[in-house]
């Protein structure tokens, strides 16, 4: 039998979140639940909706994925109302729990706030800890709590302004949606690391994390947030503010990588259409002799399309993908995993069978499963892997949203292009360098002074100081509940 | 068939908390859950236990039984720790609700505090504005929350100075148990209108509302905690404080009537004997010429046993009880509601045909109860019915921590003595008097001026002025959450 | 601390069985909760009820409480239909299981039967034996279905052939109703070892076990099901059918003991005035010099207060019954469980001290529970203990339908008078004669040749034959299927 | 807004079930639940396993995905033994119930058999209704029952014996496997029309249903079953039973066109190889003039390929399918279900706007999905939609354990070519020709004589006889049970 390990989902990037709301519609809980759905590839731990109806604000957050928590016998029809606003979660640090799931809440003098929020402040743990010191009680372990607390002891007047005047207390990426008994509002951070549009669907205005979250309910894309910008949505209409300091722009070039979902239109381009160009690049930065280019289903599928086009090397499904097992993985029983199995995919042994092979995925994190699938295609018979990698090497951590592993799990932190080719036993391995992805995203060259992405991850850039990083933690005397 | 109204256990009266710590014993939240089981019959809806073990604070709190909660597959194993404090509760207005239940956390600067009450703030709402004014987020519709808000924004220094300090701004009655990384403390407000004991289990310390938690495990009874006492325990023992002003002591009357169980001792006061003299009194008060004394079951027992020992009428057990309802009620499905049945209480037709009873119970409240019992037992032939009630008319609500219904829905605030023996259909009906139930306790007459108990719910003499009462209610944009 | 072992209700003996059955009312179903719900205490473990719409059956058969099963959420909306039969069921050997679950249901050419069984066959295991041999495959474990397979391979074309025919093969106790698309019957064997009566409610037909379950629903007792008739109900009206070779009357006596409700009337009589006889017999049989008389509640209420009123002691509520505790018993998690704990009941110490006691409980059985009884009241400070039984020493098994333990963990079976005196460590001991419970019955002394009553599991003389009891068990190849 | 009603997964035909078993591995049950996940594109609605330890057999069957039931807090556990046979089942008519998961169970005197079933049986209402006659008690609606009754009734002694005797009864399609408490064994029926694999895992003998289920453990293939075939597995080894009698092999061709797993092989042919063939001969047969080639994902993806090949057009990846729902549809909620959503499919609008598209499918059923994707195809900018589809005209229903429609509700029986290009709005539309499905299969030129496949949806030439479609419905007093 193969005594593999077990092949991870863990061994990805993950995007911590996604948000959505509906203003003005009747089925505004039901609208932002499709939203959501269409946003579960960024957070499938647990989702929450907030509405509110005029006169009372109303709540369901549970953990699971939108179509359970909010599916047939879900749980839309207790929101009521024309207006509200949704949150998916990829489970951060500290485990599931229930205590966490957006959108938070509070009762605030002039009436009640819902906030759900994208991203990640640098300086979260020492905004608690200050906020604990002047008497805020806290109930979660989320960073976004922090922003709530601000905004309630804010001596400002009106929401929008105990926001702002919270949010300028805050450090880090975030795209924000919020919901006031009078207002909806979408916040981009001055970088604008995390996208926020802003759509329409006849009278209602929408936000979502992407426009493929419009397309599912068949809204109108309108434009992007822009970094920076506080969009207030009122019974009047819009209105933009821009109450943050201008920065340069650094949205998270890994959107386009492997985060946004394909259909999807971030910034202004399709997603699909930069991984088939990452491929093509490839493609001319790194051949190799082969019989056919195989992607790792499913999120190698557009740039092995690309390699396969600008390589004239045939294009095949050598990989085949177990539908029933999600982005994230079924865990299996004990004895199941000592097995070594294959849950999620299965190598085609008749196509591969004496072939060489490309093989394209989107990035190597821990490498742990690209091992796997390297030794799954040989053990199907190819005589040849060519490992292709549709971003540069990821030698750094994320501190804006994204739940990567310590950098000393990270397999480029570690090891070298030929350490890493050894460790996942391929015949060659290349990664796109950074120019050629900053070329397959349409933009000129990198600027290194100045880059036109966050590349942090591949090139330990920090558009932002990382706070918290620096500090020394303290223990928090937090309630441990079992959800 | 039968076409009676149900006859449901919404006619009581109900205590709505009951609370439980240990200190210092291994098995610490096992101990708090039988105590917890013990003082059931204070609180049905929920129950909660936070222990502590030296490092970390854990927390289950549920909807349901103890026995549920804290049985069998129940949640103790994940308590663990030598120190713990549990809480059961009976619903208030705004229905159930997970985010109610005790006890309360709060993460503040020098470490957790877990806090839970029996009784009600008689400020609670003009507290909760003026903090969320302040910035407080409120998590609950508890009135608990407001004290440990205010513990977590006093500028005290100590826990226990913190929580002194709090108190302060607080009215009403209580008695609370709290817990954090060092103490446990139990307090009673300065009238002391709510019970709560001291218990000694080996090297470990109790507090219960109710001896008969001691008893559960065995615990020997040190002594009352005294009015306006804080008892503060530490590993080097326990110290008593006495923060609060001096005043009265004003016990809840009805605690002896009907809210604490029979085998508890309070204030010195055995229940069961109490109960038992104030049928002795009432037989004297009220006597009757009839051939057999039959209580309501259970509440009515220990008077009828007195009433019968008093008067010399045999007592029997003319009405049988289903066990399988407890003190709380198990709503039947619509189509049964309908039919009017006896799920609860049957009258036993072969020993009440032909007979003239005297019929005893702790209370009217509604009187609807009373009705349908009175029916059921003519029902059965009983020729007369003679209705004799332990406790005076009750008049007035309950702003101490007892559920009572709006006062215009008390049966003695709407009729007069001949009008209530009609709507409940009685031959004769008599209540005990307000002398004669002090007479019972043991007491004195009851000094008119200074009562020396709380008896406002048969006096409107109110010890503690109801502040929120008088006050305009502002709408709170309370998150309504399901559960 | 108190270091007892736990007092489990587990010694008692239990009724396996109660059942229901309403014919030709618009809420057949509702009402057969209700009569489940006054027959509660014949079963625990599961309730199921199946009904008739004219077109289709349809059946809810789950583990749980009745007011659990069919209460405010529960399953009657889906049993639609002017007919119906339920059944509660206490568990047997094996373990809870959803498959043993009653009325059990059998698709006929001749169209459906539901059945519902209250007793236990004595050559159950021999039929299954056959039956299996010629082909059919059973569901589940309980003797029951061996009936159903008897009916559903007889060659009679009736219905009410098939089950004359089915039940002339059977042996043992039974009392069982039957629906099929156009009749509802009810059964009892030739002995009458279990009850059943037949009632009216308006123009519908009413089987119940007891009369509580009547008068639940306010209904009409119409007569006893006489022992070997069959009664069968059709939209013409009602058919007395007497298919099985006549015998005398052998009445279960342990059911006025222990079993029925008080306020039934069974075979003619009120159980709680047999009851209340037998306290009297037995203060004549065995006086004692004493200060008051306690119950064991609540078991023991009615024989004390016979006790009491024959012997001019005074009768007190010694020992207190936590009422969250039903009649079966919520088991404590494991840490609890080894504290001892008083979890069912709690002497009342400030009554007990200094006094001599009476205590009456109905029976011993393994004697455990007895033994913790008399240490509570000991502990208390009674400084005499005198138990008095209000049953003849249990010394033999029952193959009839009710649990009883294996012979041998019967006290009675292993000590004499003054060994189960010790044991107990009462200061003196007495039961009820068997004469004496006769006399209590209303009965004439008992004939020792044809008993008037089945007394086996006092006098080891049983009616009918327990064939299996004598013959080797095959191992089934039976399927385990936790629930 | 889209107002298209929602793109269902009703619109695809449905394979009902798959099998799997092991022989003689200490990890049996853990293993089966692996090879069920890699089957669980054969069946969606439920799960269930039995194993069996030398001395018990266990069972868990649940409602529910494989992940679910046996994953991670699964029910693995309690499977002991090292013989285990699993199951999973599409929903077939009657709706889902907890009593039709199979494997089935009987206790037969000679010991215990469980049996799972991939096929339909075309006589089992004839032999239920025979067997109910009889005195056999249905317990489930599944056809596979009957088999089990008749194995039950055999008269031959030894089980393998029975079952022979049993299948010789039935007819139909049927793969199925059988755990006793000495075997395992397969078995096809003489024409072969449900696929079934015989696999080893170092001494463990395996059956599945498709190669893939081998694949995922790790286990070699060994050989195809044979039509007609009984394979005996024991400790002694495996033996070879041919009872029944030989008939022209007729392995069902959809399981080519859609059912089976892209990466099986299946008789002796790898699926994806097929569909990629299909894909080629439908670019011969049908071309067209168009800018790129986009798969209905992912039932299309390989045949799309296959186009995209022979035809040079270039493939793109134009819908992309939300991986959050599976195979199966997550049902919405009404308020969403009313908004026509696009829950499982987007249209990538930059990709497709202005280009002239092939569109490849596996097939169409009742063309509602289809008028669907390609309206949704021109809203995003198309300008020709060319549908292509990988199987001839689905014109006739499928007795052989296919869910399909009513043959009213096919649009190609209802429609021409013309009339169904018209309902489904495509600029074109055509079907490969079952001569070119069959050359796609590697096979020579269909035998319309005695065709190599049964091909009965297509042709309407069935080759066995359905004998329950041609006789009265019976209504069966079947329980109606909601789980």
């Amino acid at each position: 039998m193969n005594t593999n390990p077990m092949i991870t989902a863990g061994d990805k990037l993950h995007e911590e979140c996604g948000v959505f709301g509906v203003y003005g519609h009747d089925d505004a809980a039901a609208l932002t639940a499709l939203g959501l759905h269409a946003l579960q590839h960024r957070g499938q731990e647990a989702a929450g909706i907030v509405s509110f109806d005029g006169r009372q604000f109303m709540s369901e957050r549970h953990l699971g994925l939108v179509g359970d928590v909010f599916g047939k016998h879900g749980h839309t029809e207790n929101l009521r109302g024309a207006y509200a606003i949704g949150h998916v979660r990829y489970s951060t640090t500290g485990g599931p729990s229930g205590r966490n799931i957006q959108p938070m809440f509070a009762d605030l003098t002039g009436g009640g706030l819902a906030l759900a929020h994208n991203g990640n402040l640098t300086n979260a743990r020492m905004l608690r800890r200050d906020l604990v010191r002047e008497g805020a009680i806290f109930q979660s372990t989320s960073d976004t709590e922090a922003i709530v607390h601000l905004v309630a002891r804010s001596h400002y007047e009106l929401i929008v302004e105990k926001l702002i005047d919270a949010l300028k207390r805050v450090e880090g990426a975030y795209s924000l949606v919020a919901l006031t008994s009078k207002k909806m509002i979408g916040v981009r951070d001055s970088y604008g690391v995390r996208p926020l549009v802003l759509g329409r669907l006849d009278n209602a205005w929408i936000f979502a994390s992407e426009t493929c979250a419009l397309d599912i309910i068949g809204a109108q894309f309108v434009r992007d947030v822009e970094p920076g910008e506080m969009v207030v949505i009122t019974r009047d209409g819009i209105e933009s503010l821009h109450p943050f300091p201008p920065r340069r722009r650094r949205f998270c070039i890994f959107e386009y990588v492997y985060f946004a979902r394909p259909d999807s239109v971030v910034e202004g381009k399709n997603v699909y259409e930069v991984r088939k160009h990452i491929g093509m690049e490839l493609a001319r930065e790194a051949p190799a002799a082969a019989d056919m280019v195989i992607p790792v289903p499913d999120s190698g599928l557009p740039a092995a399309l690309g390699y396969a086009s600008a390589s004239g090397i045939p294009f095949e499904l050598g990989i085949i993908r177990n539908h029933y097992v999600g982005r994230t993985f079924i865990e299996p029983s004990d004895p199941i995993r000592h097995l070594g199995v294959r849950l999620k995919h299965n190598a085609n042994r008749v196509k591969l069978k004496g072939k060489r092979i490309v093989l394209v995925d989107d990035s190597i994190v821990r490498g742990t499963t690209s091992k796997k699938i390297v030794e799954m295609v040989r053990d199907a018979g190819a005589t040849e892997v060519h490992f292709r990698i549709a971003s540069p090497p990821t030698t750094h951590s994320c501190f804006y949203g994204v739940d990567t592993p310590n950098q000393d799990d990270l397999l480029a932190h570690k090891l070298d292009l030929e350490g890493m080719r050894e460790f996942i036993r391929a015949d060659s391995l290349a990664f796109i360098s950074i120019q050629g992805l900053y070329r397959a995203t349409g933009a000129a060259t990198r600027d290194s002074g100045a880059p036109q992405f966050c590349d942090a991850c591949f090139s330990g850039d920090y558009p932002i100081e990382p706070a918290d990083a620096h500090e020394q933690r303290r223990q928090l005397s937090l309630l441990m509940e079992p959800v």
